[in-house]
């Protein structure tokens, strides 16, 4: 197993919620070196340690330096959204070479910009226009030794203190151990999965599902209908992750129902809050307009929707939800389409 | 698929809140039979249609007698908590004939009650100390055409007309496609499966979960840890049923994943609520001498326990639950030996 020399920082790239949060985790263990592409942002953090309302350990140092970063740290943690994923890879790539290792936290696709533009009717996608985010660091350095992070980590718990588990996916065991070791702490379990591919899946489709239970929350709906709604869309999720060449057990654990039952229940995960939106009757505009960061499962939900013409998927909630969000559906007939949907069988994915 | 005679009320044993939520809901099909030991409620029922603070159907009536309730139904829905269940079965077992149906909803085991009396340091339980609802039912009456119902199915939220969903477990296709027919409706979907066993495993085991998610709760915790208990309760839950004998599936579907997230996550369960009175820091007597229906988990937690041994399972969390509840173990402890606990893997059950 190899160690990260101790006078080594550790590096983060995106200075978001779950960017600080995983600084703030790290610096349990390690120093850590926090990049901005914002200047002033970088200066403020280093001057003032305060960063969106929470004190940052003295072990963290921000940067807004990519080439110091890559030069100062082997372990980085890519976590900005993916809309802009490809372009970061695109800058700090050079930067990299081969014994660098990168366990990215960004839970969508990377895809086209054509694709969403595109209407519905447009032209279909297939597995090769979409990339995850592991694949997106592959393609755009030398790095071959990468790895996810994926669980229920809702960033304003993180970093309130609160305890919680999360999951490294990788086919190296060097990257989960040595994930492990600088992310372990008494609050924060690490589990390893070598299905990278599964947790990157399930951490990116969940959102989707999540938005769907905020819109059951914002119409005022119970639990019975949210839990169902978890239990039918975890399956569209294994449904997904079959279909794209991983395993179905990592959607069962940390990374798949883990992530799911948080984002889908809580008020602080930005799809659930987008969906309850929604379902209070708000337009998709004026939400969109008044969230401070992405919520990345409406992304998801047009790459998947797409996906799943490819591959001739049976997901009522993903094409439902659609409807919702692109073609101002009603949430009402929706509902009720799902609950007198013809499904054959409860569970038919084991 | 045998047609029950449209003519015939259809019986449900048991006027507690779930037995009078599944009254109304048989009632969008059929005429209903709710029996009650207690006459002065089955006179109140007739006269006021009322019970529970909630309209009962004009095509619900009540009785007090288990004869004519035999001789009225071909179908029967029993939905007594677990602890009389055996009892109830004993009183009706000579009335019932081979050509009778019984689909219990019960979320429970039966042991002898000198199990539950025993320390924990007592006989050692094995898998014929133990029976589920639908054994009880087969013991104790020539019936054999039994089935369960499970599912994310608070009572409160049925009773408001909210949608959902349900599973009825059975070996016998007739058995499903009746329960299907009577309880079908647009507010209410029902799925069918073979796994008898598996769906009475998932809905007895998931409020052991569900206490200690309230304790989360009540401790003031948040999503994250609340999902990753509910995660790894549900690994628990696979343990057992595999030892048990039934397949992984029934845990991944509507009566594992389904009624868990409902029943974990709601304070309208008990077995939540009484968790978060733990977690609050009650004495475990104040807290059952306040609760007017029992919380099955409390007794589900003994025998689970008791199981554990019996077949070797690993499970930390029914183990320190039991601990919390009946040996005043401090819950912080638990939750750090359980963040610190040296799991090996995050999913090997699939």
């Amino acid at each position: 197993m190899p160690s990260i020399a101790v006078e080594q920082p550790v590096g983060i790239i995106g200075a978001g919620s779950f960017g600080t949060a995983i600084a703030n985790l790290l610096a349990y263990n390690v120093d850590v070196l926090l990049y901005s592409r914002q200047a002033p942002l970088v200066q403020q953090i280093n001057e003032t340690h305060r960063h969106l309302d929470v004190d940052l350990s003295p072990r963290v140092r921000a940067t807004n330096d990519l080439q110091e970063l890559a030069q100062s740290c082997t372990l980085l943690f890519p976590v900005v959204p993916s809309n802009s994923f490809r372009k970061m890879m695109h800058s700090l790539g050079p930067h990299l070479r081969p014994y660098h290792i990168l366990i990215h936290g960004t839970k969508g696709f990377d895809a086209p910009e054509q694709l969403f533009q595109d209407t519905d009717d447009g032209k279909p996608v297939s597995r090769s226009d979409v990339s995850t985010m592991s694949e997106v660091i592959l393609q755009e350095s030398v790095v071959r030794r990468v790895g996810c992070l994926s669980g229920p980590n809702l960033a304003s718990e993180i970093m309130e203190g609160q305890p919680t588990a999360t999951v490294i996916g990788s086919a190296y065991d060097e990257v989960i151990s040595i994930g492990k070791q600088v992310l372990s702490s008494e609050h924060f379990h690490v589990f390893g999965t070598y299905d990278l591919l599964g947790a990157e899946l399930a951490g990116a489709l969940k959102n989707i599902i999540a938005i769907g239970s905020g819109v059951l929350k914002g119409k005022g709906l119970g639990k019975n209908i949210q839990a169902m709604l978890i239990t039918r869309g975890l399956t569209e999720m294994v449904y997904f992750g079959n279909a794209m060449g991983s395993q179905s057990s990592a959607f069962f654990g940390t990374a798949g129902i883990g992530d799911l039952v948080a984002t889908a229940t809580s008020k602080d995960s930005r799809n659930f809050t987008f969906g309850y939106r929604l379902g209070q009757g708000e337009a998709i505009e004026d939400i969109e307009a008044t969230m401070p960061e992405l919520a990345e499962g409406v992304r998801t939900l047009q790459i998947a929707r797409k996906l799943a013409r490819h591959y001739k998927l049976r997901v009522p909630i993903t094409d439902m939800l659609y409807k919702i969000v692109f073609e101002n559906f009603d949430i009402d007939r929706a509902i009720h389409f799902l609950i007198t949907y013809p499904y054959d069988v409860d569970v038919d994915f084991i």
